[in-house]
C-alpha cells in the first residue's frame, strides 16, 4: 500500500528559474523534473529565499562555472513524493531542503564535533544527483544542472534525503525557510563554535543576513559588545535592531582594520565571526581577535583561488582560527530544533525579511543582494 | 633582617658564554653581573640545556639579530641573592629561570585561557631588563645583551622575579632543567591546547625534544596512533622509546606530507603538533588534520618573514589551527607541578638527556644540535 497522488512517479512539468550563464538574469522557464530515485524525495517548493552563495556561484568570478543551472538553497515545502528506501518521510510532510546533508551512517555523522558528511556534504562543482550522475532537471531532455542539492529555484525540484530536515508543520514556511542556510548558519558560527563567555567582545564581519544572525547569536550569549563592522555604512542602522552595538567601515580609515579594533578593545576581541566572503575579511577576523584567547571563524565562502595568509606569530600568539559550514548544524537532527527556536519565540525571523517578490520576479533579489539592500528577500513560488 | 650573602648589593665577576655575532662560535669570557633591581632576582645557574629558540636567534638568519649577546632559557639554578620588592623567592630557593613570565596581575596571568603575560610575554628582541632599560651583563662596562629575559648561559644572570619559578628542593636540577622550556612546552601543547581524545590518531611533526615530549602527552592521552614526521630519519629509532607508532619522512615521497597523511589515516588525523619551527611543516601540519574535527597545534618559533598560507576553505572545511607558548602553562603557577610529576614518576626525563658536557665545551652542544643528534645536551656550568 502507498499513499498515491497525481503526480507520483509521474514526470512533473513546472516553472523554473535558469541561469543560463555567469551573471545573465535568471529566466522562467518550463522544465521536467523526473521523479525521484532511491534515497531521494521530490519537493513542491513554496518558498525560497536569495543567499550570497547563489550570488557567488552565479557570478562564478572566482568560482567554477556549472551552466545552465538552477540555483537556490534556502526554502521551505511539502513533500511530493519519496523515491526507494525513504523511510523517514512521507508525501505531505513540511521540510526544510539544505545545502549540506547528513547521512547518519558517516564518520562525521555519528562524531560529536562535525557535521560534515562524507557522503552528503556541500559540493558546489556538482551539478547532478548522487544515485546515478545525473541531474533530474530537463528541457527538452537536455539536462539543467542541480545547485548544491537543492535547486530550489523550481516549483519542484528533487533532493537526497539526507538534504532534507522535516520540522512542525505548524511553522510559516514563509518565515522559516531562512533557516534552512543563512540565520541558522549565523546563528550556529557564534554559539556553536566562537561560544562567546559572558561580557565579551564580539566582532562580526559583514552584516548581511548571515552576519546579522551572527551578532544575535553574541546577544543571546551575553557578549557586551557587539562590534558591526562592513563596507556598506548603510548596513549600520538596520544591524542595531540585531543588538550591534558599535560599528567600523573600514573605508573611514587608513589603517588595516584589525589595528583599529585593536586599540577600541584594549588589544582585539574576544571573538570574532566573518561572514562577507571576502579574503581581506578573513585574514582581518583572525589578526583582531585578542592573543592568549582569541577565537575567530570563518563562514564565508571564499573564491576557488583565495590564499588566507598571515604571519605564523598570529597563530602561536595564541589565537584560534576555525571555520564552519551550516553553524556546525547537523542539519536533520538539528534543525528541527532551531525552528522551534522560532515558535516559542526565542528567536525572531521577521527582522531578517526585508522584502518580498512573486517568482516572476526573482531578479528583482538579486539586484537587492548585488545593491546591498535589506536582508532577506523572499521570492513566493505559487505567487 | 636580611638573609646576606657575601655577594649580595655587590657585581658578581664569573663566567658566561657570550656570542659575539651570529653563528659564531661563543667565548667563554669574564663578565660582570650587576646585583638585581627592584622586582629582580640574581641566579647561579647550574645547568642548562640547548633548545632549538637558542640556535635560531643564535644563528639570527631569520630572526633580527642582537649581539654581543648571553643566550640560554632552559636552566635550573637557585636564588644568591633578590632585588627591592620580591617577597615571592629568597636567597636557597631552587628555580626554573622561564623564557615567558607571569607578572599574576595583567588580564592575561588572571584569565584561566592564556599564559601570554602582558608584562613578561617572550620578547626575543629586546636585549634588556625592563625595569631600566638596561642590561645587568658588562665586560669592561660594555653591555652584553640578555635573551628572552634569561640568558643562562652565565654562571650567574638576572631575571624578573615573573620570569622565576620557585620548585621542589629535593627535584634534581640537572634533571628538571629541561623542564624550564622543551619538555613542558612539548607536553602542554598536548596536553593543554590539542587535547587528542583516548583512542585518536596525532601527528608530531619534529622529533627533537619538544616534540618527543609533545607525543609524550599524546600516549599519556591514550592516543592510538602516534605518527612522527621528520625529515632526519635518524630521529625515528630514538623516537620509539617516546611513543611514536609509525613514522614518515617527507623526503621519502614526491607528494606533500599532508597528503601521504591523509592517505594513511582514511582521511587525515584528529591532531597534529608541529615542533619544528619551519613555515612548511606548520603548513602540512594544519592541513593534515581531519576536516569536521581536526586540531593543529604550532609550537615551532617562526622566520621573521614567513608567511603562512592556505586555502581558505581547509579552515572553512573545520579544522582549528592554534598556536602555544611554553605549552599554555603558567609558569610560576602550573611549573612546579609538572615538576612534580617528574618527581612522582609520571614523566619520565632522563630519555630526553642524550648529551652532557662542561660549560667550558657549550660550543658542542651547538653541534650536536646543528647536526640533529641526540636530544637535550645538558651544560653543567660549575664543570
Ligand atoms: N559557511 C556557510 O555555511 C555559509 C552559509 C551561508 C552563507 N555563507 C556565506 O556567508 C557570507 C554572507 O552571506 P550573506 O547572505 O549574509 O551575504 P550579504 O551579501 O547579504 O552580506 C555580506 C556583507 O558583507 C559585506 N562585506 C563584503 N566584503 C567585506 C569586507 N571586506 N569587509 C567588511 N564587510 C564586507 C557586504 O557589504 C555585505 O553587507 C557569504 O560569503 C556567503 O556565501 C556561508
Ligand atoms: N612555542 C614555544 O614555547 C617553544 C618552546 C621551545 C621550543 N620551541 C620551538 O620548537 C621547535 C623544536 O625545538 P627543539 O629544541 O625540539 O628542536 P630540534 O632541532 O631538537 O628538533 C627539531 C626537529 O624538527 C625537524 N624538522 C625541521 N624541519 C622539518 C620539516 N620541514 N618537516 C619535518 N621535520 C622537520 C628536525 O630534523 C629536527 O629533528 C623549534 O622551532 C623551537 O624554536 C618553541
Ligand atoms: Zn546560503
Ligand atoms: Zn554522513
Ligand atoms: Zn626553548
Ligand atoms: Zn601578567
Amino acid at each position: 500500500m502507498s499513499t498515491c497522488t497525481s503526480t507520483e512517479g509521474q514526470v512533473i512539468r513546472c516553472k523554473a528559474a535558469v541561469a543560463w550563464g555567469p551573471g545573465k538574469p535568471l529566466v522562467i522557464e518550463e522544465v521536467e523534473v523526473a521523479p525521484p530515485q532511491a534515497m531521494e524525495v521530490r519537493l513542491k517548493i513554496l518558498f525560497t529565499s536569495l543567499c550570497h552563495t547563489d550570488v557567488y556561484f552565479w557570478e562564478a568570478k572566482g568560482q567554477t562555472p556549472v551552466f545552465p543551472r538552477i540555483f537556490g538553497h534556502e526554502a521551505a515545502g511539502i513533500v511530493e513524493s519519496v523515491g526507494e528506501g525513504v523511510t523517514e518521510l512521507k508525501p505531505g510532510d513540511h521540510v526544510l531542503p539544505v545545502f549540506t546533508g547528513e547521512c547518519k551512517e558517516c564518520r562525521h555523522c555519528k562524531s560529536e564535533e562535525s557535521n560534515m558528511c562524507d557522503l552528503l556534504r556541500i559540493n558546489t562543482d556538482r551539478g547532478v544527483m548522487l544515485n546515478d550522475g545525473k541531474s533530474r532537471f530537463s528541457i527538452n531532455g537536455k539536462p539543467i544542472y542541480h545547485f548544491v542539492g537543492t535547486s530550489t529555484f523550481s516549483e519542484y525540484t528533487v533532493a537526497h534525503v539526507g538534504c532534507v530536515a522535516k520540522i512542525n508543520p505548524e511553522a510559516p514556511l514563509d518565515k522559516v525557510c531562512v533557516l534552512s542556510c543563512g540565520i541558522s548558519t549565523g546563528l550556529g558560527a557564534t554559539l556553536n563554535v566562537a561560544k562567546p563567555p559572558k561580557g565579551s567582545t564580539v566582532a562580526i564581519f559583514g552584516l548581511g543576513a548571515v552576519g546579522l544572525a551572527a551578532a544575535e547569536g553574541a546577544r543571546i550569549a551575553g557578549a557586551s559588545r557587539i562590534i558591526g563592522v562592513d563596507l556598506n555604512s548603510n548596513r549600520f542602522e538596520e544591524a542595531k535592531k540585531f543588538g550591534v552595538t558599535e560599528f567600523v567601515n573600514p573605508k573611514d580609515y587608513n589603517k588595516p582594520v584589525q589595528e583599529v579594533l585593536a586599540e577600541i578593545t584594549d588589544g582585539g576581541v574576544d571573538r570574532s565571526i566573518e561572514c562577507t566572503g571576502s579574503i581581506n575579511a578573513m585574514i582581518s577576523a583572525f589578526e583582531c581577535v585578542h592573543d592568549g584567547w582569541g577565537v575567530a571563524v570563518l563562514v564565508g565562502v571564499p573564491n576557488k583561488d583565495d590564499a588566507f595568509r598571515t604571519h605564523p606569530i598570529n597563530v602561536l600568539n595564541e589565537k584560534t582560527l576555525k571555520g564552519t559550514f551550516f553553524g556546525n548544524y547537523k542539519p536533520r537532527t538539528d534543525l528541527p530544533s532551531v525552528v522551534e527556536k522560532y515558535m516559542n519565540k526565542e528567536l525572531e525571523l521577521e527582522k531578517f525579511i526585508t522584502h518580498e517578490v512573486p517568482f516572476s520576479e526573482i531578479n528583482k533579489a538579486f539586484e537587492y543582494m548585488l545593491k546591498g539592500e535589506g536582508l532577506r528577500c523572499i521570492i513566493h513560488m505559487g505567487a
